[in-house]
């Protein structure tokens, strides 16, 4: 039979794994959706994501493709899946893609949400899921420096070098939108590009608190940009604050399953 | 100095915890606040809470006194006692109340919710907050049985023997409301009375879900109500879909702190 090649579109709670990409000494989300597939197809298929997630950090709509010359029956394997993951993982959609379709390299846009309690108390259900700053926050000066950072910019100042796998060679991006919005309990970030530099979301909203919190100055975000130097930007915010949101393709990926 | 007493209103999540009440075996919810409240105040407190919540059941905003012949401040006791506690379990305000007040016989309405996940997956972060129920739902025979709960009843049927303190001496409560909210990934039950017997939304949401599913006649909850015999009701719902939404009291209990 001809390989086909399938998209999974998965959630997760980062909250008990090592990130998203296998690692020697952690249990991962790739590595726990691995071995599923395994004792599901009865084949050692390798299961490639839009991109990595850190340690801690959550997904709405990860993206992974993965592909098999065997008969798959889709609906089943979603539910053979679902029973084998733990509850912390879910696969939402399977779908049969193109040949030519690439988790990563046919992204198109990426959106990440960064969220962030305010005041004295954080709601218990929210601690896993959103950074906590007690801080009076500036908003109207945060959304100055959201202003200066959409456009398309060299991000070096707001990229780590990760610590596994290749350094991106071209450091500019093309962050379409970064939104605030405000309700009751705190803040959402919203990040939209055509991709990110790796910590480049955390990095950001790292900054942006800190203009909110008036250890930086609005001006210095603009600096930041022309320095390329990422000893100059802010630390980086939680990793519990971060989920990956969505990913849209070229190709349409949407479907009936799930 | 006289003695004075003050008013909790705590927010916990319930899934590592044996419940609200101390007991031998487990670590409790009154337990953790009554080791913190000694640590900030030097005194041994007793907290009472407005009723027990069980093992894997969450407040929103459950209320429970104590009463201290010492000067305290409360702003102080506030953040001291959130520094002390775990973050699944947070104090959201702190009250001085009336000599008279009591967080359980001086509450007038209590207000549960119980939460159902439709469908055929579960997203991660709903899985320690929300009952997943896989079947075809029947939502307006549902909404018709709930119709038929409503009001002052014998809820004999739906209370379970407690296994520590005392049964309930008149089975009978006044259930104001019982309204069922549809959202996008499932239901929310909201239940308001005078009082709840032990384990009675647990069971009240056991028995909507099997007449939901039509494992149960819409009429046979008229019956059950009329039979008072616990043995006939649905099984109860499990614990981590519940949440003690608030308690209303004769004396008002809010202000500024928090």
């Amino acid at each position: 039979m001809r390989e086909k090649r399938y998209a999974l579109t998965i959630a997760y709670d980062g909250t008990s794994y090592g990130g998203w990409q296998r690692q020697p000494n952690a249990v991962t989300i790739q590595q726990l959706i691995e071995e599923a597939l395994q004792i599901a197809t009865r084949e050692s298929l390798k299961v490639t994501g839009s991109g990595r997630t850190d340690a801690g950090v959550h997904a709405l709509k990860q993206v992974a493709h993965f592909s098999s010359n065997k008969p798959l029956n889709t609906e089943r394997l979603f539910v053979s899946l679902n029973g084998l993951l733990p509850r912390d993982i879910r696969i939402l959609e399977i779908n049969e893609v193109s040949d030519t379709f690439h988790a990563r390299y046919s992204a198109k846009v990426k959106c990440y949400h960064y969220h962030i309690t305010l005041g004295p108390v954080q709601l218990p259900f929210d601690r896993l899921y959103s950074w906590h700053c007690r801080e009076r926050f500036d908003i109207p000066l945060m959304r100055q420096a959201a202003t200066l950072l959409v456009g398309t910019h060299d991000f070096t100042s707001f990229a780590n070098e990760p610590n596994m796998g290749s350094v991106a060679k071209n450091p500019v991006r093309d962050l379409r939108r970064l939104d605030i919005f405000e309700h009751e309990t705190g803040l959402r970030l919203e990040f939209e590009a055509n991709g990110f530099l790796y910590k480049m979301v955390r990095n950001l909203s790292g900054t942006l608190y800190e203009v909110a919190v008036k250890k930086r100055d609005v001006k210095s975000v603009a600096h930041l940009l022309e320095a390329k130097d990422r000893k100059l930007a802010g630390r980086a915010a939680p990793p519990h604050g971060l989920f990956l949101a969505w990913v849209d393709y070229k190709e349409a990926i949407d479907s009936k399953v799930g």
